[in-house]
């Protein structure tokens, strides 16, 4: 725990149903996952300035959900002291967790703060993490359709999708790759990445469920992966058409992104706690190495997380 | 399968959201499931009356959920022909579920036909049932609070409920009893059931489920079962107290009725085919018997199933 002179960051585990969120990011007149919780936070600190910026593991876009995000936020000395003043004994977190709960509601709210607390020395939530993995979900018979889930479950009833050929074409796209064929281009932000897991397997209930896992994922690549392997479950492309399409390294529209809703954030990996700070020295290095080499041709951008 | 001259019972399989339903039952100017269902099978058979009646087996309170809901429809002869008109040699009951599904959105809808077929000689979605099988969910911790999952569980995080006192208190009251202090009262309705099932267990996402099965249920009684043994839980009532409850027959404050949104209804059994009528006629039996016994001093009333 840093001197109470200095910022304190705290790791928050984080869990939302994205269905009336337009997605993670803040934007102005637009109700966001980041913009709901740093007005809670900020409502909780404001006699104590600046107002509260939180950083995330996974940048989810409109409509995505995530049961294992996690982002971090950093306590200036003057927030500590308010905190710590009207904790009564209480650990500063627990007294955080406790207070932006009652902000945000206790029952009945679509974005919950599963825990709080002291962040290991050298972590970032961003530029820390190993890893980010993702399920999505489809129902491809009538007889799946669950009314409870269809806010996290993608509906094409009837379609009777070749889970063994999508299984086939997934593992096909492993390893590390540029998948400019499945992201939609961000100026500056790379596209090459390590896909480490890449799986289709038919739950006990029925559900075609995909479990997708990467160092990391440039905008829109889970649902263009799922989307290419469900072409190749409906027959409408071959088995190694997705990798060829992906060694064309740009878009197609040979295959289609898949609705928002299927998709959820299920965890994000982190290295022991002390190569933490290695690793975001790391792929904060790498960024900027990327960043260097694009500013030529497409100028100042961001990398992705 | 009957003559065509004469009515076709077809069983209808249900599962349904009960969020923005005032129940199963059609009532003036409330969104119900029995109306937003003969609704759509009386847009498929207005050319032919009369309007189509469903009778089901587990008459859903406000807010309840159901994934293996079933009811009946009878079709008369005129509607019969006017679908066999338009069925082009497809059956009838795939016909009347592809149009009916058509009707009611085939996707982002919270009610959905399952299956649709001919029901068997003697079937009564009501009287035939053998047993209707609920279960109830609740998140007794913070860090199981999904929003995903919320509408369909409880939150009552910070309990902690004790689960084993729970089991144990739910076993004291399995059996042949009057259930009068679970039930709110409806005139000539009895309240005398065989609880066949009752269990907590907790799932492998640490959610508390209880199972619960009886020959038929009164009114809000697994909500009260579930209430009573919350209570056990919590400490606030002995493990053998809410059988000890039981055996005064009248409702009682000693423990709350539970929200309805934790409730749903999982399945409902049935004989084999042979059975089907003499069960039915039973059951109709049993429920005159009750009421003619009840009616000098309630009036005429009707039993719940």
């Amino acid at each position: 725990m840093p001197p109470a002179s200095a910022a304190l960051r705290l790791r928050l585990d984080l869990a939302y149903d994205g269905s009336a969120f337009a997605g993670w990011a803040r934007q102005p007149g637009l109700r966001t996952v980041q913009g709901v919780l740093e007005d809670a936070l900020g409502a909780l600190l404001r006699s104590a300035p600046p107002p509260p910026r939180l950083v995330v593991a996974g940048r989810t876009d409109a409509g995505v959900h995530a049961l294992g995000q996690v982002a971090h936020l950093d306590l200036q000395p003057a927030q500590r002291a308010a905190l710590e003043a009207a904790a009564g004994g209480q650990p500063l977190a627990a007294r955080l967790l406790h207070r932006v709960r009652g902000v945000l509601g206790a029952s009945g709210s679509d974005v919950v703060v599963l825990g709080a607390r002291p962040a290991p020395a050298g972590f970032d939530a961003r530029f820390s993490a190993l890893w980010r993995r993702y399920e999505y979900r489809i129902a491809d018979e009538f007889s799946l359709l669950d009314p409870l889930q269809r806010a996290r479950t993608v509906w094409l009833p009837g379609l009777r999708l070749d889970e063994r050929a999508m299984g086939e074409a997934a593992a096909t796209l492993l390893g590390l790759h540029d998948f400019a064929s499945f992201c939609r281009p961000r100026e500056g932000a790379t596209t090459i990445r390590t896909l480490q897991e890449f799986s289709w397997r038919r739950d006990a209930d029925g559900v075609l469920v995909a479990s997708v896992q990467a160092d990391a994922f440039c905008h829109s690549m889970v649902r263009a992966l799922v989307g290419a392997t469900v072409a190749v479950g409906r027959g409408r492309l071959a088995v190694r058409e997705p990798a060829a399409l992906r060694e064309e390294r740009s878009r197609t529209s040979r295959f289609p992104v898949l609705p928002a809703h299927g998709l959820c954030l299920l965890e994000v990996g982190y290295p022991p706690e002390g190569e933490l700070a290695a690793r975001a020295e790391q792929t904060r290095a790498r960024r900027e190495l990327h960043e260097q080499a694009q500013r030529p041709k497409r100028g100042r951008g961001h990398a992705l997380s």
